[in-house]
């Protein structure tokens, strides 16, 4: 089959790999329907998840078709369509037990694409098939759905939930790329007084307006400035840093109030400067992580009742064994007007019962 | 009346400064009986905290006696025995109606011995008196009762219960000085099963061993490896920064488990370095802040009923004008064995109820 094969940083190609097997009892293979290209994928290229091996094949996003199933795979059968998640969970260790699957020490985790070859393939064998695929109802369309497989998860509980944004905050959310833009639109779920969108490039923050943005910076024009004024000189109450840099993290940690919350949700190659000599008295919470999905079958069901603007972050589909075109749209994100660009197609009946 | 007075870092001396008047109707003006001296006393005199200005009268921990009120204060009078917090509180701003009252916006917040003359001196002014000072039941004493004014209730709000301990959990506390040894014997309120000290002094760690530490390391004996020998390789559930340096800091976020807190207790004078290359995937959690007080009620309970060890952290007493050589004595706390310094004494008779 093919696949999209990470060699050395700089270094990548879509070319001829093995087929995968079934190894353990747990696995299943699927038959990858829909892929997609995420941010940390970006990260990657550039060397910043040295646990990346050479020769792994990339993705942790799919929608497809179960093919084969190993004998202990209780949940699915092959014919089932599914949703893989960027989050495989073995069930049985502490971390799994306290829902907190990201950080599963039984050999999940975020292991697809990471420790382990990845989606953007053909095929991909996904361990402990019963906790880390999703059986997809028929009304949601694989490209809404795809986005369920990281971005929202990763949005909602990494930025939203970790960040605690109550109705009536101020929220600010710094890089408006898709995890931004889908941190946007779940803070929105919880009734927040605004929302302040910081990004480099006009076309991220006109898709952060159309997602729910109240207010928007380029973050040239001293967006600290902007939400201290429409905070009293306070501050954000919530402040998400989805970009994965040491300037716009440090920039988080000027924008957010006394008492406040900063989530981050960037994926970071370098270390920061947490400027505690002005902190340490401001009562701030961070938060940082993986995204553990517990949140994947509410986000599931919002989605099918069209409650969650999933596709409208999708800019540019292409044909599965159009990934290196994909990937260089996507990353020059800022410059192509690429949000969330879309791999294959939908190959199951839909149901067209989605909500206006 | 005589006071200690910062002048510029490396320079202050106890010495003449003006008594204190009624400035506002909310103030109290209280005779300090008791006083004693801080950690963050001495990052101020090394200046960490620019915003002491020269000629400010330092000190944030009292017990002692009204002796005069505004005509607004309604809730204590004069002759009346109070413990005077380190946190002064209008009542009124949007956080004080939240019980952060260490954020006050209506003028209080940490502001004795910071930005208004604080109470190592005869006498001090308490603006807000009503929800300042807290009068205090006959059955504690002073030596233990000006433990409540700041190290209690500061080690316990945000080291404790910021870190949120929990039954079962590794804690482990980087830091044996005052603060950590009273969030030692805070954790234990909590049944973790281990709590783990770090310190650079052996009298230090022993003193950690009588408050409850199970085991203790020096910082120079691979602390991060005794927490990871105790936890099957994974790290503690919380760790508690209670020094305030940036080694110290960035060993507890060494030292934390994936999902784990780490609780900063410690003043900063310098910004630190946040490995966030390594700690985005791990879901710490990090925190920090000065005091709200809003357990104060709780702990002078407690103490009155001999449920806190608070007067065995007090190595030596001094009276009021021996304050500069408290400050020396504290000041070489690691060499002098010095762990709490009270100066001042009992001018009130204490009924000797406490539990055995």
């Amino acid at each position: 089959m093919k696949g999209f094969v990470f060699h050395s940083p700089g270094r990548s190609a879509w070319e001829e790999v093995p087929d995968p097997d079934i190894k353990e009892s747990t696995d299943a293979i699927v038959r990858v329907d829909t892929t997609t290209v995420c941010g940390t994928d970006l990260h990657i290229l550039k060397g910043d998840v040295p646990e990346v091996r050479p020769g792994t094949v990339l993705g942790h996003e799919a929608v497809g078709e179960i093919v084969e199933t190993g004998r202990d795979v209780h949940t699915v059968q092959p014919g089932d369509r599914v949703l893989v998640s960027c989050i495989t969970a073995c069930g049985r260790c502490g971390y799994c037990w306290e829902r907190t699957y990201g950080q599963c020490r039984g050999g999940g985790g975020w292991i697809l694409g990471h420790v382990i070859d990845g989606t953007q393939a053909e095929y991909v064998r996904v361990p402990y098939a019963d906790l880390s695929v999703h059986a997809l109802p028929g009304t949601v369309d694989s490209k809404d759905a795809v986005l369920l497989a990281d971005i929202f998860p990763t949005a909602y509980e990494v930025g939203v939930m970790n960040g605690h944004v109550r109705p009536g905050d101020t929220v600010a959310v710094v890089g408006a790329g898709p995890i931004g833009l889908a941190s946007i639109a779940t803070a929105r779920l919880f009734a927040p007084e605004r929302i302040i969108a910081v990004d480099v490039a006009a076309t991220r923050l006109e898709a952060a307006k159309s997602l729910g943005a109240d207010a928007v910076a380029d973050v040239e024009e001293a967006p600290e400035q902007l939400v201290a004024d429409l905070t009293d000189g306070l501050g954000a109450d919530v402040v998400i840093e989805a970009v994965g840099a040491p300037e716009s993290f440090e920039l988080c940690t000027r924008m957010v109030r006394p008492g406040g919350h900063v989530a981050n949700v960037g994926v970071h190659g370098k270390p920061v400067t947490l400027h505690l000599e002005d902190l340490w008295i401001r009562n701030v919470t961070i938060t940082m992580g993986v995204v553990d999905t517990y949140s994947t079958p509410t986000l599931l069901r919002m989605a099918a009742a069209g409650r969650l603007p999933t596709s409208s972050l999708v800019t540019h589909t292409f044909a599965l064994d159009q990934m290196e075109e994909a990937y260089d749209v996507f990353g020059r994100g800022p410059d192509t007007g690429a949000l969330k660009v879309v791999l294959g197609g939908q190959r199951h009946e839909v149901l067209a019962v989605r909500a206006a």
